[in-house]
């Protein structure tokens, strides 16, 4: 009758709080796609497993709201943070036709709070997190939060910079912001957070529109305020005029 | 010569990670702002700890770092996550003071998600995430882009909202969101997330207005699409119409 949505956090156990260990090794059903099944199966020999390839969210979630009901202890995982373009959502939209099923989230890591940790500090003053997937937002209301959030001179977590149906997703973000943000605000990129390949790049939103980017990136732009420091980003908080 | 800039999270030990835990474990000498110390010094007996009261920011930051420098191993602590209004991007700013000291940033998780955790799953789309404090920000940005979030349809989540100097803080800011978001969006608070006496209220934006605050909490507004589910504030992705 329990059903746990589990951060899984960026990739490392490292990054998994004793919270999410402890509901996984509370639960006897373990249900997610299978990207991040396959980061925490060996972890978790003897546990029974389902998982679906991308895209079949809805199906995922009901085989983890039915067991539960049937009376299993269940955990839905994500990678990141469940509520953060995660799972919880979608869970709690579902869970009406499953009344008996008690929900609890237990928050992740998020990609914001993970790359920005690799990178130094860009996200140090208010800042936006938009996803350039148009998979499930419209490319306009992409395009007026990029703008909106440049007019509030936001820093900025872009998830989701490419997809094999529009790979020149993030240079379109980048000139929209560059309609407002000059071409060297410092920005970041980091790849693999968490696991093998774990990489960063620090470089300007000019040469970030030329970059290439797959779906394991996390992209970061600075707002006025953000300088380079010793090869790292930063957002100053006013504590010091440096 | 190593530095670790810890985040702990919303307070409760479980909402640590692993690699937090670790780089405490680690530590010779822990330091933080002394309200956080205090949570955490019961777990690691024998440690040395240096706190110091709020506000007090740089000087911490400093000890840290020569300490670090003596070469001793020490963690900067920070409630939630060291890079969102936390100690990270003073460290960076401050360490070129003390250059062989090696820096390493372990996430936490913010309230952003811990909150929302609570709550339901209002940061599911889109979101931006402003401080309401006009300690370190002038007023005018802050009412800046709160207009900025509003234009973009941003679900928002708002730390510091309410302070000694500025009780009126949050009324303001709901004032101003009130310019573009209808006024029984929904909206939601939780307080002291991890800690006795955690709570959490959905409510409407209009009803967030009259709202007394203090620094403890968090508050969260959605978007045009955000509703609430059995009694949670939920934002859809557009898995499903519900």
């Amino acid at each position: 009758m329990k059903l746990y949505v589990v951060g899984l956090g960026p990739g490392d156990q490292g990054d998994m709080t004793v919270r999410a260990l402890g509901a996984l090794a509370q639960s006897e059903l373990i249900v997610g796609y299978e990207g991040y099944i396959n980061l925490i199966r060996e972890r978790f020999p003897g546990k029974e497993f389902f998982s679906t390839p991308m895209r079949q969210e809805v199906e995922r979630c009901r085989k983890a709201l039915e067991e539960a009901a049937g009376g299993k202890t269940v955990s839905m995982v994500c990678s990141g943070d469940p509520g953060i373009y995660g799972m919880a959502g979608l869970i709690y939209q579902l869970a009406m036709d499953y009344p008996p099923v008690a929900i609890q989230v237990i928050p992740g890591i998020t990609a914001a709070c993970s790359g920005a940790a690799l990178l130094g500090a860009p996200l140090a003053n208010d800042f936006a997190v938009i996803s350039l997937s148009d998979q499930l937002t419209p490319w306009e209301t992409i395009e007026r939060r990029l703008r909106s959030a440049a007019a509030g001179d936001f820093c900025l977590a872009l998830y989701n910079p490419a997809s094999h149906s529009r790979p020149d997703t993030l240079r379109r973000a980048c000139e929209i912001l560059l309609e407002t943000y000059p071409p060297n605000t410092p920005a970041g990129v980091v790849q693999n957070v968490g696991r093998d390949g774990e990489s960063y790049l620090v470089l300007s939103l000019e040469q970030l529109r030329e970059l290439p980017a797959d779906m394991l990136t996390t992209v970061f732009v600075g707002n006025s305020t953000t300088r380079t420091v010793a090869g790292r980003l930063v957002t100053p908080r006013g504590y010091r005029q440096a």
